[in-house]
Formats: structure tokens, C-alpha cells, sequence
């Protein structure tokens, strides 16, 4: 089972590519996909286009998305939920499942506790994976942690 | 110039071509875009093509999308902003402007007051238009809006 985890953002997409071989859990790809300032539309098709490159270059079975809350940034959030349609759009396009997970269903399933602070979350990312060091930015290994969390539970689409 | 006006949901896309003629402003072609229960991506994907085929079907020169506001309903917001990402992605694709306008701007210029209520929108929508009768549902005569406050306006991308 080979999982695209993804932290939406319109300026920053993490994405990380994990594969599950019985209880042990591997990186596959990690990185982030930037966007530069101009109109939303661009931005879009730039992460359309690079999501659509990740699915093409991995046999990808499952995305898992971070599930979106809006805070007090009305406007960042519509953006980043525009984003999210496009990846999502690119995983419908080849037919693949998507699931959404919240913050708290992502730690309790990397730490164990629905409430573990980031460094922790970064700690297991980094241990599960048996990477040298954290990924960075944090984007790149909160995708990470989705994908993991994803690929534990053998989840169930939304 | 013509411009393709949309009204964007998840369940209901309203849209609304039109063509400004000097002072004068004509339907090209208007009504909605549903799509049925079921996984967020798949629905995304009905929606993109819809649009993909109305971009297709006529020499548009501008999009032009109702801003959009969360207001209570959190996951009804998200999904209206997943559906609006993959909309203005595909006005992106063929390298249209999008401009948003907010529900305030389009009953300004096109009703001459920003506080007009829906009835005044549709009343001034069918006579501008010269339709024999008010387009229905409210989706698509907020399309018609939204496209012939943005023709009015020549308006400025975002």
C-alpha cells in the first residue's frame, strides 16, 4: 500500500509518498511544491500539474489529505481549501481514493495521543521512517504524518 | 467580450455566459451544473469537465465567480471553496482571468444599489437580458449576475 500524504496550502503544498511493507513503514519521496505570488487561478494549475506529476511517477493507491478547520484568516482558508480541490481533483482523475484526517486523527495514530505537540509528531515521523534527520519545513513532515497515519489504518475514504 | 459568470457549489454550479454589445448585454447561454452524493473528488471532477466543455463551447474571455464568505456552516464553505478551486483551474488551463466579485459589487452594478435583495437581482437580470421569464434557480440567475456586473465593469483580474 503506497500512500500520498498531503498538507494543502496555496503557497506551500507538502507531499510525502509512503509505502507500507507489513508493520514497517518507508519514505518513498518527500518535498514540498511552492507557488510564487500572482493570481490564485496560476498558483492552482502549478500545484494541479504537480500533484498530477507525483501520481504519474508513483504507483500511489491511496491520498490522504489534511482535513481543513478555518480560523480567523477567512481568506487564507478559501484559498487552501481551493488548493485541496485541485490535488483532489488530480487524485479523482485517476481514479484513486481520498481521504481526509484532522490533526488530532493524524497524532493519535503517529504519537498515540490526540494531542501531541509538533515536535513530537516530527520526532516519530522522523523514527518511524528511519530518516538521518526531521524533514523540513514542517509541511514537508506533517504530509509525512498523514500519509503514515493513512497507511496504519488502511483507511476508509471519505 | 464575453464572460462566463459562475455561481460555484459542490451540489450546484450555477453558470452564465454572456456577450456585452456596447450598451447592450445578451445571454449566450445559462443553467446549472448538479452533481449527486457521493466521494468530494469525484464530484469535483463532474464539475471541472462541466466547465472544461462550457469553456470549450464558447469563445469566453473572461470568468467571472461569486467572492466567497464562510458563514456557519464550516464544511459546506470548504466544499464550496474545493469546487471553486477546480473551476477557476480550468479557467487557468486555457489562460482566462478570473475575477471574484463580491454578492455587494454584483448588486451594485447591476441593480445600482449594494444592498438589493435577491428579487431585484433576478427582476433586473431578466430585463437586462431581455428574457421572457426570470432564470431559475436562484443559482443560475446569480451566475447571470455575476457575469453581467463583470461585463459592466470590464473588470480588473485578481
Amino acid at each position: 500500500m503506497t500512500v500520498l500524504g498531503i498538507d494543502p496550502g496555496l503557497e506551500r503544498v507538502g507531499y510525502g509518498v509512503v509505502r507500507r511493507e507489513g508493520s514497517r513503514i518507508v519514505a518513498v519521496d518527500f518535498g514540498l511544491v511552492r507557488t510564487v505570488p500572482g493570481p490564485v487561478p496560476s498558483r492552482l494549475a502549478v500545484i494541479f500539474e504537480a500533484v498530477e506529476k507525483l501520481l504519474e511517477g508513483h504507483a500511489v493507491s491511496l491520498m490522504a489529505c489534511e482535513r481543513l478547520f478555518f480560523g480567523k484568516n477567512q481568506t487564507t482558508g478559501i484559498d487552501v481549501a481551493k488548493a485541496a480541490g485541485v490535488i483532489q481533483l488530480a487524485a479523482a482523475h485517476r481514479g484513486l481514493e481520498v481521504v481526509e484526517l484532522s490533526p488530532a486523527e493524524v497524532k493519535l495514530a503517529v504519537v498515540g495521543q490526540g494531542a501531541a505537540d509538533k515536535r513530537q509528531v516530527q520526532y516519530m515521523v522522523t523514527r518511524l521512517l528511519g530518516l538521518p534527520e526531521a524533514p523540513r519545513p514542517d509541511d514537508v513532515a506533517d504530509a509525512l504524518a498523514v500519509g503514515i497515519a493513512a497507511a496504519l489504518k488502511g483507511s476508509k475514504p471519505r
